[in-house]
């Protein structure tokens, strides 16, 4: 099969994205990777490892089309507008930042890459440049013409979809609506059938309360709200087991007939799935209509040019983002 | 060491409790334990599974010396109301199953008992009978005039205790008080190093919001409330560290250097207890005068007298009622 290219966006500069980018020149890859950065600041992050890397520029003229060879990397020059050291934020490279998201996001629209995957970037430095920026999913909603789309993160053996996200936990009892609910599980279903080419996906509910409510005892929003969503799904034909405990809904008996847990909010869903797979995780924007994945950890500004590095969570972001081109 | 004598309630008589207490007699124990259910049950549900098991009644007049060998079991005699029929349940053995408990906790605080282990309890049929009961947690509570008592979940490697318990989630955020937090975090650090007899117990404590609020910008409650409740625990000496996000903190990298987990509501912190524990999970109560432990799980009425069940969370239960002992 001929190698496809994919958008990898080096993420804030002054954090470990250059250095897990040139970490993909360690190997050959199955795939062309285009990293989109400056290559001034991979050239010069590469010296400060002590690897020696070939960084070839391309660009949407002239495509490679062979995958890199180990101690190669391809990248998409995007020219910083300040110098950078590693581990020192600065906002006046916040542009820079959103123009690789943006290159990346329209080369996928665009029919350039077969996906993108992304490494972390700083909402704190972003909004201090005066630039609103609540996360790499709004921004690419919003640069899709997307109006809803959903998180999910993944790791091997378990796949945890968000119907809220970054809320605070008081906000989230009310914002459990029985439309969100059945928006975000028909686009969960969808992508589950569309890009992980599951025919059949078996989505597990948690409630919304412990117990899952308990018959209404601990909080009624199963019955009033989930229970009723839920039904109206299935007569669309979504299998959906639920809502059950979310303490009882995380053990083997009920993991291994599922492909996809869908938790009412974050700090239910997502600690046992970065306990499972800790350095080996990945977020992906589900309803997008590009592929996208990320790794699921932040800048670790202390760590840029050390050396010390995890390359776990980019390996699954890159084996996601293949296996979605593939389904 | 002379053995010690430890309580052990059947609980639900149509559920799995008398099953639990019979496997005791599978292999002789290390210390005395007593069960505290109807010798007529336990001969009956020991007929039906086929188990050839000498119950020999005891009682506070004169109790065992020694701990049972293989074969044996020590049942402390008390009345069922109605003959039971495994999986049944009926709400007239209901004062029965409050019986088995009083007397095991009475026992306790009376020196007969070292401490007490309880099988599961049915709320339902319970409240069904006309008698309020919220769980065994609040029924030793009352019973043993304790203000305050905390919920541990504890499995081999992981301890997690929980600020708020059985509330629904929209009432989580108020219920969240520094006033609450400290009485809870007290009793943890105490019982950590009482119970446990840890001279130095190291607290992680999880944020309230996703993120641990992210600097306020996903909720207030961790600067507002929960880290001014925490610089005044730490003023007493306590060793605490956080709030941290919830999805973080339960990674190798933060849960090797500490020995308890405080969560500040149950799916919180629950899903990761049961998912690393399934199966071996124990449910503590901190904060009694009296030693308490209990399965992790329900009632079962479906494999009452089936013969399938799993013992893996009686026999942690056991473990840690004779851990806490020592300490």
């Amino acid at each position: 099969m001929k190698p496809r290219r994919f958008a990898v966006t080096a993420g804030e500069p002054a954090g470990i994205g250059p250095d897990l980018c040139l970490m993909l020149a360690g190997e050959s890859q199955p795939e062309i990777l285009i990293v989109i950065a400056s290559r001034d600041l991979l050239i010069q992050r590469a010296a400060q490892l002590g690897l020696d890397i070939d960084v070839r520029c391309v660009s949407p003229d002239a495509w490679p089309t062979e995958a890199c060879s180990a101690g190669t990397l391809y990248v998409w020059d995007t020219p910083l507008h300040q110098p950078v050291t590693a581990g020192q934020l600065d906002c006046n490279n916040a542009p820079y930042v959103l123009e690789t998201l943006t290159r990346a996001a329209r080369g996928c629209l665009d029919g350039h890459f077969t996906g993108m995957i992304t490494a972390p970037v700083h909402k704190g430095v972003i909004n201090q440049a005066g630039i609103p920026f609540s996360g790499h999913t709004e921004f690419l909603a919003e640069l899709t013409d997307t109006p809803q789309v959903v998180m999910m993160l993944a790791t091997r053996g378990l796949r945890v979809a968000l119907v809220t996200t970054h809320l605070p936990l008081k906000d989230v009892a009310t914002a459990i609506t029985g439309d969100r609910l059945q928006r975000v599980t028909r686009i969960l279903h969808t992508d589950l059938v569309a890009k992980f080419g599951i025919a059949q996906p078996r989505i597990l509910v948690c409630g919304l309360n412990p117990h899952a409510g308990e018959g209404g005892h601990l909080g009624r929003e199963e019955i009033d709200i989930i229970e009723p969503a839920l039904a109206q799904l299935r007569s669309e034909g979504i299998n959906l087991t639920g809502p059950l405990p979310a303490d009882t809904l995380f053990t083997p008996k009920h993991l291994q007939h599922c492909d996809a847990v869908l938790a009412m909010y974050h700090d239910q869903g997502l600690p046992v799935l970065k306990y499972k797979g800790f350095g080996a995780a990945v977020n992906v924007t589900l309803g997008l209509p590009i592929i996208r994945t990320s790794v699921d950890h932040g800048t670790a500004l202390d760590l840029a040019g050390s050396g010390r590095i995890d390359t776990g969570s980019l390996a699954v972001a890159l084996e996601t983002a293949y296996e979605m081109a593939h389904a």
